[in-house]
């Protein structure tokens, strides 16, 4: 029997390439609800091609206006908002609910999917750095699955597969160090915005390549890791490899490491998260190590990359703190790109809004989202206080 | 209860570096039998540490010598020969053989612990090189275990763990590619013993650096993969990546590869073979990939070595070549080292040998003998030959 897919976030990047990899495997997986949010037209080809029963769209203005578009015979039901998310998060019928829904709004429809014990394919970073300790405790007690759809986690899951979780020494998580990694520190005062999307590997947004700049990704992905493989952020090291083709490793306990490899391809880890825990066959371009010829590591200058330790520290004191790491990261990264501050402001104005912050411990969805709101304003508040300065 | 292990080839490199891998571990494991074969000083220092029941050497001689120097109140039994090897390779109270011999010696005892349906942690090459399919068939149908001990071989092991065998698309060995990676065809012509024997990576027997040199060892390692793992030749590549600190790798079906990292510490793979299926802790000096900076990888040139070409050829044709192959190498090797023969004679003669054999197929253990005998002999006349002509 076909496995019956969710996609939450259909139109964006991760959420067409899990489209393309369904599309491979047609015989597998058979598609029941998407959201698009307000990519009407690219939602509109979708639902044409995959036939969901259900779509998600941001609100009835959107929801009438794709119904308008579509083949009068489609009965597809449109629902909107958080509500129509939560809808087919929690669907009945669902075996995989993946969600690639960018920032916080990914928190609830994750939590719901997990309440209800579902296998969810995980790539929306913000859900597990901002409710985490929430979403793998509720997983553990409803034998929900969340499986990482991202490289790196995907590779570490990969790594680990099946090896006792006390052998585990050390995660090493590679990070290609982004656009700015060369710098200097002088020369990081004075970076564009143009400098700061150039990066060197991956083609993604706006927002995640910025925060590869950073190496606020890197941090995100520390907490991630955290609690994905309920790791101590004692065992959680970062190490630059600037050719990303090892996506990341763990060490072992005996001093082996076991490395994960492959091509620049986010197909690979969707399709792995899709049919975790198997492999299955497929025909993307395979990764020539002869032809690359050499990897390169370095360790991270964190000095110069304030935001991992900002994001180390988030995790330490736990809590709602790295919902308001994250919600200030988002804020000032926003800011940066509409050249309202410079690129040094953005770490100072996450620094700045977590000293204001006490932790809340044992939050639940409602105190996460409060941080997460609070931080927002805090940080704006900050932006702004900087952009008047410069007038 | 402590595991109950037997060593055989005790004095050699691998051998003693097991037997500090037990020592780390005693709690664990107790030494029951060892063979030494002629190094009678450092056996006698093994057994008055390990305590023993049982140690075999090579002949009466070497027996009564050992007994005068050994502790009156020493109540060990001192066995001799092939004889005194199957005794304690099929010993009833033990739990793990680990086979250390160097050369075809290595075959009998370990197909003597594998009909007992034993673990065998296996460090001879020759023994799966000349005799695999007659190991593995018979491992199989008495339930025996066979475990690699070398780099190569563990680093497979360990990035296969619990894949499934047909999500396998390639073995990837690695290959430092020996002393004369880098020489021109030209150069290859005049080497010298020293030359050959200047490793750039391992320190290992002169024998196996000679067979790194040739790249015959990486020939060698082809064939004990495909019987280690059941995975056909044309499914195992060789890249050379000329620092060694990555073991070998999987490619799966999905591209993904997994690849296993280490230091040159051979203690390494052995803990991991003793402790198989688990991983236990050590302290050995860790990998610190971002000082050693790059991993680098280029392809082998078969035409520069034609060894390899040898190897897999020994391997499609099967039966008793495999073990005319490794005859006639040992041969032109040891011709070599004494300066008997020149660099390139050494592919020559084994090709020649070859191609003078019929190979038999399902052979038994005689037949693989009779072939190693005969290819010993042939490779001898070659050698003769050469060296008359060069009077």
């Amino acid at each position: 029997m076909k496995k019956k897919i969710v996609i939450l976030g259909s139109t964006g990047s991760i959420g067409q390439q899990s489209l393309e990899v369904i599309k491979q495997y047609s015989n597998e997986f058979e598609v029941v609800a998407l959201s698009g949010w307000e990519e009407i037209k690219l939602l509109q080809e979708q639902i044409s091609f995959y036939k969901p029963k259900i779509a998600v769209v941001k609100n009835e203005i959107i929801a009438r206006n794709l119904k308008k578009n579509l083949d009068k015979q489609n009965n597809i039901e449109i629902l909107c908002g958080t509500n129509g998310l939560i809808n087919i998060a929690t669907l009945e019928e669902a075996d995989i609910i993946v969600v690639a829904i960018t920032g916080i709004a990914s928190l609830i429809p994750t939590f719901e999917a997990v309440k209800r014990g579902k296998k969810i394919a995980l790539a929306s970073k913000e859900a597990m750095v901002v409710g985490g300790e929430l979403l793998v405790r509720e997983a553990i007690s409803k034998n929900a699955k969340i499986i990482p759809i991202d490289s790196e986690h995907s590779a570490i899951l990969q790594c680990l597969k099946n090896e006792k979780k006390d052998c585990v020494e050390k995660i090493i998580l590679t990070a290609s160090g982004g656009a700015l990694y060369n710098f200097t520190e002088a020369a990081l005062k004075n970076v564009t915005v143009e400098d700061a999307l150039n990066h060197p590997t991956w083609k993604m947004g706006k927002k995640v390549t910025i925060d590869s700049a950073t190496l606020m990704n890197k941090g995100l992905e520390v907490i991630e890791a955290k609690w994905f493989f309920n790791i101590p952020a004692n065992k959680i090291e970062i190490v630059i490899h600037p050719q990303s083709y090892v996506h990341s490793m763990v060490q072992f306990t005996d001093g082996t490491i076991l490395a994960q490899i492959g091509e620049h391809n986010m197909k690979i880890p969707i399709q792995y998260a899709l049919f975790y825990p198997n492999r299955t066959i497929n025909n993307f371009p395979r990764l020539e190590l002869t032809k690359i010829g050499q990897l390169t590591f370095k360790k991270p200058y964190f000095s110069k990359f304030p935001c991992i330790k900002l994001a180390y520290q988030a995790l330490e004191i736990g809590g709602t703190m790295p919902a308001v790491l994250n919600g200030a990261n988002e804020i000032a990264v926003d800011a940066f790109l509409n050249n309202q501050i410079s690129f040094l402001a953005i770490p100072q104005i996450i620094q700045d809004t977590m000293k204001e912050h006490k932790a809340k411990h044992n939050p639940n969805i409602k105190d996460i989202l409060d941080a997460d709101y609070w931080a927002r304003e805090r940080a704006l508040n900050f932006c702004m206080n900087i952009k008047n300065s410069n007038k």
